[in-house]
């Protein structure tokens, strides 16, 4: 039973079909280029928030268990921005639940800042437009503000805090697409995303990548809006080599690709050029590979990555809905 | 006995430091940027030529075997340049041995098309300048300028037939340099560096490799003549990457790298920063890691190398010397 200042949300999390890196301003989360990406139904977190004032500060536990100091920090930080926002001196114990493993290039601080957004918000009593919650949760994790909005969501990089924030481009009723996730290393990524954005301009290549994403979001969208999955599987993989790109030739040099990732790219790629098979690969910050696909292959996928090593844990997920309030943390 | 009319030159392999990819004028092969390399002492190419009235068109065997018509017709048309120089209307015999691997990224064209321009200028008794030889060897293959000069060599891209040529920056004495070259796969690369270098254009970051290079030029210069490796190795990692970021963008994308020279990229870079062994890593158009060292830490290379796979082989080569005449193609 929830009660008054407790409310309990979940949000999922997402991948971006173009992706987001770098800032334009880093304190405001405000990205370089604007983004689109795909909620993950299956893949998700559920956060708990219970507002007090009977504790001198907020209290974080992820997974059931007490939470290091550096995350606790991060989501004190959020905290506050709603404290700020609605006036109010209360501290938060927050429990936080993953149901797929933190750190590994599943953005699990999109869903997290979104699930903490809304509950957060929720557990004051307090409402805000889904607009509002977007460019909130933005202020925890920039991809989070894709977390908020349900389906295929784009994400309008804007200049101002107000103005960055992002929207439902369409439902995910409209394009049955499905990510089937190879998931190489479950070892926590060496540097974080967050650290990763700020090295984003050391890059000679990152300007040119932002200039030219605005061509590619237009024809990602169009490609959704016709169903061209050719156009629309092109376009993604030279998204997602272009952010690598940037990150490989950064000061100092981010390789989030592992030998397998790589291998697994080729056979993506080469199965849809040479037996059109209707798939390709997106990666994030991590070696996992995202290999998106419509829902006809997505057995045949699923085997092609068996087939390339034993040692690829495989989960799949169709598109998925927005941050919602939910009754428990485990329902 | 070589007598009138034939003669037999060699020339080394070099491995780029600052990477010539993508042309200015395609046919000319005037580079996009200036590059630096090393020519490698231990991978050479011999060439016999023979120019003679009695046959009715150029003949070409590659390592005792008659050559495929199209490399045949690719060595017909860089001795008609000769033919057009010297106004001679004979044809020629060609005899080519490599004593490595062809099309696996050691640029076999480089040493080819620079021994087959000394070879073919020396067998018609005439004589041209290290300069004028460098810019003709250039037409056949873009890297052939470099393997004509001595040590360690810079093209200048120039803008013309005549300014875009090579000299030695500094003789191979001044460093001692190592290359330890895994070489990852014996089978020929798909897309050849020719058809490769036109379609560099196509990607996005093209142009920004391009503006960019002189500046890394300058830092490679400038880590050569203080031996700076650190310098050095930051650079031609960077400029690899670059390079390659180049080439997974372009349309359609080209990857060379495999799994594994990912593998032993990663391993390098950080047996260098980690524990301070003084080797980088660069790749050419193909799968092989040459993994640059001091020649104090060649043997701890080579058995990182061996640790990452037994299925890895393994040549090294110092600096080596200019194309220059022999007497025989097996001495």
């Amino acid at each position: 039973m929830v009660s008054k200042y407790n409310a309990i949300a979940r949000a999922h999390s997402n991948i971006a079909f173009i992706k987001y890196w770098g800032n334009k301003n880093d304190e405001l989360r405000l990205a370089a280029n604007s983004s689109i990406s795909m909620n993950l139904k299956d893949l998700y977190t559920t956060t708990q928030v219970e507002w007090s004032d009977n504790i001198s500060d907020d209290v974080l536990s992820i997974n059931r268990k007490q939470a290091d100091e550096s995350a606790r920090k991060r989501v004190s930080s959020h905290l506050q921005l709603i404290r700020d926002r609605f006036n109010v001196s209360k501290f938060a114990t927050v429990n936080s639940i993953n149901n797929f493993p933190m750190g590994t290039g599943i953005a699990s601080s999109a869903s997290s800042f979104a699930a903490l957004t809304l509950a957060g918000v929720e557990a004051l009593g307090e409402s805000m437009s889904e607009k509002e919650l977007s460019a909130l949760a933005r202020r925890g994790s920039g991809s989070a503000s894709r977390s908020i909005p349900a389906g295929i969501v784009e994400w309008h990089a804007g200049d101002t805090d107000e103005t960055s924030y992002a929207d439902t481009f369409t439902q995910s009723s409209h394009w049955d697409l499905v990510d089937v996730i190879a998931i190489i290393s479950k070892h926590h990524k060496r540097t974080g995303s967050s650290a990763g954005h700020t090295t984003a301009g050391t890059s000679v290549l990152q300007s040119v990548r932002v200039e030219s994403a605005a061509k590619r979001l237009e024809d990602v969208k169009d490609a959704i809006v016709k169903k061209d999955f050719e156009l629309f599987a092109d376009v993604v993989e030279e998204d997602s080599n272009l952010m690598h790109a940037v990150m490989m030739t950064s000061r100092p040099p981010l390789f989030y690709w592992e030998a397998t990732s790589l291998e697994i790219m080729k056979t993506i790629r080469d199965e849809r050029i040479n037996n059109r098979l209707q798939v390709c690969y997106t990666l994030d910050a991590g070696p996992n590979v995202h290999c998106i696909c419509i829902r006809e292959h997505a057995e045949q996928v699923i085997s092609l990555l068996q087939d390339i090593s034993s040692h690829i844990e495989i989960r799949t997920s169709s598109a998925g809905e927005g941050a919602h309030i939910v009754q428990s943390l485990n329902e």
